[in-house]
């Protein structure tokens, strides 16, 4: 049962954007289907088509919202926070918490594959970039003699570090996995690095 | 059209899982079902189920044998390196190559994630530790006077940070991505923390 032209575009864009992102927390990544989401707003599978080309650009548009609350919560982190040790642990606990809140929201960004025909969207390149920034804009204060080729190199080291330990935690592969031992593996791997970094 | 006696349980468990690891390899995680793999030994679906009690159980067996593959090719690429440093790298750059030419294996191995009601038998438990262990066995000739908790920490961080480089530069999440950048971060990664180790 479709409802015709009682929501602009604009309007129908956000509305599929929110149910797919309750799909995605509710059922997680496996769970999103474009039947379930037109089920969920009351409209036709062929309506969401006109929207969204297919699923991947559908996923596009929700992991850049995982990414753009991500951001918010990694700089809210920093709040207070004048060492640059203490603000790299800062924002890496900050990306733990945010992972196990945001569980199937913060999986799917990472588990979405597009298949080898469907590019990545700048925009969304840009947006997986901008965590990798703000660890060289962190990491900078720290390292005052190195070249941007050596603080690049040195961020996605110190972030990429970060990630798997997140991620092997979430995924209950590291041997104790509650959110207590990511933060403190993360913390030692920034304190580590960055003791290394400085030597 | 299913076959009958034709073979024992034991082949039956070989044929299907050598069918299921094919039909990853080729078309991913996401491409694999009951139903394929039936379709592949010529066999029904119901006789998959009496080998396999779910398809969780089939890919517990097949990333077990992923896993196996994975310590076999980490532990050879240790031949004829002595220096610390050079066999920790060895065992990194190795992790890369083998998520690389073993793409879709390796990342059913870490994306397959059980229901919660299907428990992770130990026996695959075990074999992800294994690659832990190997770690913890590498870094103690370099940190005589860490104890054991602190190796096991220091080796947590570092696996992990390896396998993180090596998970965003497979699905395309590093600035560049090529192995040999896989390869450079990771060096550089596993360098950095055992200079702020030793220190």
């Amino acid at each position: 049962m479709g409802r015709r032209n009682d929501h602009s575009r604009e309007e129908l864009r956000q509305m599929i954007v929110y149910a797919a992102e309750k799909i995605v927390t509710g059922d997680g990544y496996s769970g999103l289907s474009m039947r379930k989401v037109a089920s969920a707003i009351g409209y036709t599978v062929g309506t969401l088509y006109l929207v969204f080309k297919n699923q991947d650009a559908l996923l596009f548009e929700l992991n850049a919202r995982t990414l753009d609350k991500l951001e918010g919560e990694l700089e809210a982190s920093l709040e207070g926070k004048d060492d640059s040790l203490d603000r790299l642990k800062a924002i890496a606990h900050a990306y733990i918490r945010f992972a196990h809140s945001n569980r199937e929201r913060w999986l799917t960004a990472f588990e979405h594959r597009p298949p080898e025909d469907v590019p990545t969207p700048d925009w969304m390149t840009e947006r997986i970039h901008r965590s990798f920034e703000l660890a060289i804009r962190e990491l900078k204060p720290a390292l005052p003699n190195a070249d941007d080729e050596q603080l690049q190199i040195a961020a996605s080291a110190l972030w990429s570090g970060v990630h798997g330990i997140c991620v092997l935690g979430m995924t209950n592969k590291l041997d104790s996995s509650g959110i207590a031992d990511s933060e403190m593996l993360a913390g030692f791997l920034v304190e580590t690095m960055l003791k290394g970094l400085r030597k």
